[in-house]
């Protein structure tokens, strides 16, 4: 019987496993049965908890993609896993380790959490983009949609800014964006507009998975984008599908995320 | 907090609430909430156990689609819910009674569960058709599939047996087939095929759902059309998408299905 939580960013959904004892090491056959959205739990992904490393961090989390192989990071998740954390105690900040290294987590008063997901890189071959050009002006091919500014926010992201994000086919422009022969490990990508409050609509086209709710990388991408298009000064509220998230790339280079988490219901796995 | 067991038959997948103390009446947006894949537990129905009015049944299941709105019945959810209520005692037999009439539901020694589906109509006006013909051999325009048998097994089914039901393009015929004008409540679509073994392959396209891994009342109404065509002898093994189901067309006229039920996990609803 393995305990769990279900919990939400935007509709970006996890299954929470706490196995800071060691009880469960659940296999990837588990992992993949419980990820199954019919005949399992269901879930974007799966965070397991275990003891942080060497005392660095509150927690550390791994995180698992449906098919149970595991992946380096997911930041609505590690707000979700945060969230979950200090629930516990009295802490409105701590760090939530990964394999990527370590998350710092902050609860705001307006319950909100805030999650520091590192600094952007934006050299060409840190994308990577297939040869040398400047990442503020990519040099696509697909028509009608062109010069969008690379990001890798530890995977890369193509940013399209457009007159409005809303008009783009992207169910039928995203596959072949992603598969570009310029981007040698695909991308994100993301089409964004500028809304008459300041505020920023993105939609978004993620790797493998298609349009999606909800991307916290992207939505990071996206503020380094605009930021570098001089379209924001650093802040930004940015609507995504599944609801609106605000982002700052501080003056020291990392982009912090801010936004909701939601607790759906608690279970118990029992097969 | 509202306790739930999540279940499925096939992979059609169903969170059953145990109302019977009538402790909490989910209103309409709580049943909407609960059956959100993402922002919820997920399921394909809601099934709600209720007290069996007047001692008529074991237990009285009503059944809701993801939009909250009641539905008549459901052939693999009402195996699930007598599974779940003959493991509270001694009983392999039960009556699931449903607004639509008392379900008799059997657990056999394979641990498979039986429901008796009712008797099928076959009349043009029960389908219903938009004009008198005959059933077995129904006047469908759409090209290259043609002469499908009509049933109604509580709502209305279009089977076409062909070579290959593999081969058939479901995802670009099903919607057509669907909303054909002699469809006046539109139908679901089955494409069946024989197999070596004597048993039959079939997909199904339903009704404002799509391509689905299982669908119960297609199963009883193939077994129907397959043996009004001398394909079976009122017997068949059929094999969807989700897995297996065993049909009897008795000679009674009631349609009895049988397969595998499974449960999935425990939980708390707490919104």
């Amino acid at each position: 019987m393995i305990p769990f939580v279900k919990m939400h960013g935007l509709g970006n959904d996890f299954v929470i496993v706490d196995d800071r004892d060691g009880a469960f090491a659940l296999d990837r056959a588990t992992r993949q049965a419980m990820a199954d959205r019919r005949r399992g739990i269901g879930c974007d992904q799966l965070l397991v908890l275990e003891k942080p490393n060497n005392g660095h961090g509150d927690v550390f989390m791994r995180v698992y993609n449906p098919d149970g192989g595991e992946v380096e990071a997911c930041g609505n998740g590690t707000r979700c896993v945060a969230a979950l954390v200090m629930d516990e105690g009295t802490k409105d900040a701590l760090g939530v380790e990964t394999v990527a290294g370590i998350l710092a987590s902050t609860r705001n008063p307006d319950d909100t959490v805030s999650v520091d997901m590192g600094e952007p890189r934006l050299r060409w071959d840190q994308i990577p983009l297939a040869r040398e050009m400047d990442t503020l002006s990519v040099d696509m091919t697909y028509i009608p949609y062109s010069d969008p500014v690379a990001v890798n926010m530890g995977n890369p992201h193509i940013v399209f800014f457009v007159d409005d994000a809303e008009a783009v086919p992207l169910e039928e422009c995203g596959p072949v964006l992603e598969n570009d022969p310029l981007l040698p490990e695909r991308a994100n990508i993301e089409f964004v507009s500028k809304n008459p409050d300041g505020s920023l609509r993105m939609r978004v086209w993620e790797r493998t998975a298609g349009i999606t709710q909800a991307c916290g990388s992207g939505a990071c991408a996206v503020v380094v984008a605009a930021t570098r298009r001089g379209l924001v000064d650093r802040k930004a509220r940015i609507h995504l599908d599944g609801g609106a998230l605000d982002l700052e790339w501080r003056e020291d280079g990392h982009v912090i995320m801010t936004g909701p988490t939601a607790f759906s219901f608690r279970g118990e796995w029992m097969q």
